[in-house]
Parts: structure tokens; sequence; C-alpha cells
């Protein structure tokens, strides 16, 4: 996502440490952030954090997770947070190559990716979140029947992601390469894919797990 | 492919028996057809025989067979057979139900589904060209680097294919969501395709081999 540089954004964000959790370099410890236990879900890349709150607002059971390197987007997403008062959903910063680094095998039980950049030069291809590497990080802190979800209007990302998840041995379930056109009931809009959507885009998605 | 009846194509095809193979109840011997030896690629569902003309025309070293299992659209291909006098273009009338029974193991090297009937309703998804039980077929009669490439403008069928495929455990070198966008120089385009193409149907292409 585009950012414009918001000055004040990391003072307010350290004000929120029950909210955001700031580059953590310890195992994610999920009871200090959310008050009841329960499945851990995590979206990578949040934007303005509009799928992961309706989530939770469906989900009250689950609790969600968002990932944003960038203070001036995490403002955004903890703005939403104090406006909704959701006890299951809340917001860390950190890069996802250090995602074994802070999450314990086995403690995520679903990873979101929605829209993420699509990266299209080929030399750049390894920056891909569909890109092998990252597929073994996820394989590892994602729970035995843990799943991975993929939603992306960028063609030839989507047919990149494909062959990796395909090659990387991981197990699709679903393949769906118009989502809108008969949207299933458990579609939460990103505000990219509304707007994007409303322009004609086609949105793809996928599921998968990694056999373990 | 819808289909007129053709009363006299039965007697036509019978004066034809070099050009086309009619109803083998023995395995297909290639040299009996092919003046050339080479590789043997099939189609299975040829319509009017345009691709596989195409491709005859492009690979002269390459002998193509196309599969129809109705008179009055064999008819057709025999006319362009006729008509463009290509010695590595065939026809063979059968059901690719006894592809096991015509085609010895490993005989072919590649084969092409092009528009393949979708048999949209669930309860019909077994007579679907890339059912699992056709699969299994094409593995048997594939060489050991013969490929499976099939094209389609219909995105169920598409996402079908797709997930039968990787399930059955082929391996999947292409995958492409868009075909005409960036048009491979490969592809031969059908008479289908042509149409619908100009009608804005989004056409979608996939190759894979079996691991033996």
């Amino acid at each position: 996502m585009r950012q414009r540089n918001i000055k004040h954004a990391p003072d307010v964000l350290a004000q929120h440490p029950t909210l955001v959790c700031m580059n953590p370099d310890t195992t994610f410890h999920a009871p200090s952030f959310f008050p009841q236990s329960g499945p851990l879900h995590l979206e990578i890349g949040s934007g303005k954090g509009a799928f992961l709150a309706g989530m939770a607002h469906r989900f009250p059971h689950i609790n969600f997770l968002g990932m944003e390197r960038f203070d001036s987007i995490l403002i955004r997403c903890l703005e939403k947070t104090l406006a909704l008062a959701l006890p299951n959903l809340r917001f860390i910063k950190m890069d996802a190559r250090n995602l074994t680094d802070v999450f314990a095998p086995g403690q995520i039980d679903t990873i979101y990716l929605n829209f993420s950049d699509p990266w299209h030069k080929k030399r750049h291809a390894k920056r891909r979140l569909t890109h092998t590497r990252f597929l073994s990080r996820y394989k590892e802190v994602l729970s035995p029947k843990g799943e991975l979800i993929f939603k992306t209007d960028n063609r030839p990302l989507f047919e990149f992601s494909l062959l990796e998840m395909h090659r990387f041995g991981m197990t699709l379930d679903e393949i769906c390469l118009d989502l809108h056109a008969q949207e299933p009931e458990d579609n939460i809009r990103t505000e990219y894919e509304e707007k994007w959507s409303a322009r004609g885009s086609t949105i793809y998605r996928l599921k998968g797990c990694f056999r373990k």
C-alpha cells in the first residue's frame, strides 16, 4: 500500500502497547494482547485494516492479528481498533521475514495474504509473499491443520503463486478465478478489493495447507 | 461441439481409411497412417480440426492425430485433411474412455484438450475430460516426458481441472489465466477460441506432466 508519512504515528502507537505489539524480539505472547484465548489468525500486510476488522466482528471467538511494517499504515489500523473496541483485534509491527523468530512452531491457525505487493519485476520475485522462502516460514508457524488464504487481483502474481505453492508441495483446497462472480459467504472484502472490483478487476483466491 | 447430422458422413469417411482410423479394436499402428515416423501428438476432441491443422502445418516433423466420436464432426476434419494434404495430419474415430485399449503405454508424446465440454452439472463431473478417471488413462498412454496441454474459456472447468490435476499428483509446468493477454508464440487458436476471444472471453491454459 502506498503510504504518506505521518509524523506523530510512532508516538501514538507507543501509547497503546496492548493493542499494537511493536517490533517484538521475543516470542509473541497471545494472552498479553487478547483477553480471551482462541485460535490465532494472522494477516500479513493489513493495509487499513478493514478486512481484519470485518473478520474480528464476524468471528468473535477467533483472535485476529494484523501485521504491518510501517507506522504510517499501522496508525490507521490502530484508529479502527480504538473505534471498534473489539477485544479480538490486535496488530503487530514487524517484517514477515522474521516470522519464525516471533511465532512459535504451530502457533498460528490461519494466515491471510490479501492483495500483497506483486513485485512485478522478475529479479524481485524473492520479495513476493508467496515465494518459497516465505512458504517455508508459513509452514513452520502454522498449526498442522493451519490454512493459508490468499487473495489478489494481480494475475501474474496469482499464476506465480499457484505454481510456487504447487511446487512447494502444498495441498490446494480451493482455487477461485473470479471470487466476486458468485461471492462466497465467507468473503470479507478489503478496501482495495472493494475499489478495484468496482472498476472491473477480477479477484482471485486460493486456500491451501501444508502437509506435515 | 454442437453438430448437425450429416447423412453421407459414414460413407465418405469409409472411403479414406488411411486418413481416418475408424473405431479401432487393436492397438493404433502409427506407420499405417503416417508416412514419416516422429513424435505422436493427440488432440482429444478436435472439433472442426483447425487447431490440429495449424499445428501440423507448423511442425512438419510431428505426427498429429485428432480424436472425435461423431461422424458429422469427423467429416469436417477429413475435408481439411484432404484440402491441406499434410502427411502428418490424421484422425481417429473413438471414445476417449477407450484410450488405453487403443494406445500402447507411452505411445503418445503430447495430449491436447481444447475447449472440452465443461459438463457443468456436478453429477456429470465424471464425464469431464480432466476428471481423475481420464487423467489416469492419459498417464498410461503418455511417454515418460509426455505433456498434457489444456485450454478452455470455461472458468469453473478450469478451476476443477487445476484442482483435479494437482490432487492427482501431476506436475504443473505452466498456468496461464489469460492466454491472449500476452499470447505466447506457441499458441495456435481453435475456431472456438477465435470466436469467443473476440467476444471478450478469457482463455485459460495449463501444461502439466505425470511423474513416472
